[in-house]
């Protein structure tokens, strides 16, 4: 990469999203209540424009191979609160609000926990949290 | 996947880090004090299990094909406090402490910014914040 063109990417105004060879960019979803890390997912150009135009959190599944509304079916969607990217804009925050659920919790994991990272590493094995 | 399969990366007790295609996983680093993200990066076995070993993050830098030990020059580096993995085991969250400097800030970004997250998208520009 040049260098004017780092220069721009970097503190540049422009919002060009790298995606990567896949067409996709990884989004750290966090939630705009309490800063956990909610997930990580995948967003592909269509995904990212839906996300921005309905603000509400759309991905991209790898496994289904389809834009996925989160929250369509079971009804935790994410409103988009905020949305930042990095330096290099090969990444995407999204800071978001969930309706709460039991226990008046955000659930944003398909095992119905409120935060996917509900397990801390210690050496090789999990405890989980 | 088989079903006990899944049920045992999602529910089990053992740490199996999925490493992608290019034996990479994504790791989503926080402050532990703000719960800023502060940067995304990438990790193979090796600089997962040196992250481990020695309390401090190691990465593996993509464009230099190499090792990185995140501070090891700038004096910049990144004491874990926590690991947490999600649920399907192919992501990982570090939350951190760093020293603080100007302005009594943990700087992550080598931009000499905290975060790499500094930028707002809307629409098709971006913000500073």
């Amino acid at each position: 990469m040049e260098k004017a063109e780092k220069h721009e990417l970097e503190e540049g105004q422009i919002f060009t999203p790298r995606f990567n060879e896949d067409g996709l960019i990884p989004c750290i979803t966090q939630s705009a209540r309490t800063g956990d890390v909610l997930m990580m997912a995948y967003m592909n150009e269509q995904s990212l424009k839906k996300t921005i135009e309905t603000g509400e959190a759309h991905y991209w599944s790898r496994s289904r191979k389809e834009l996925w509304h989160k929250g369509a079916t079971s009804g935790n969607t994410q409103k988009i609160v905020q949305i930042l990217t990095d330096c290099d804009q090969d990444c995407i925050v999204i800071k978001v609000e969930m309706p709460k659920g039991p226990k008046d919790q955000e659930i944003s994991c398909h095992t119905g926990r409120p935060s996917c990272f509900y397990r801390e590493v210690n050496a090789s094995t999990l405890k989980f949290i």
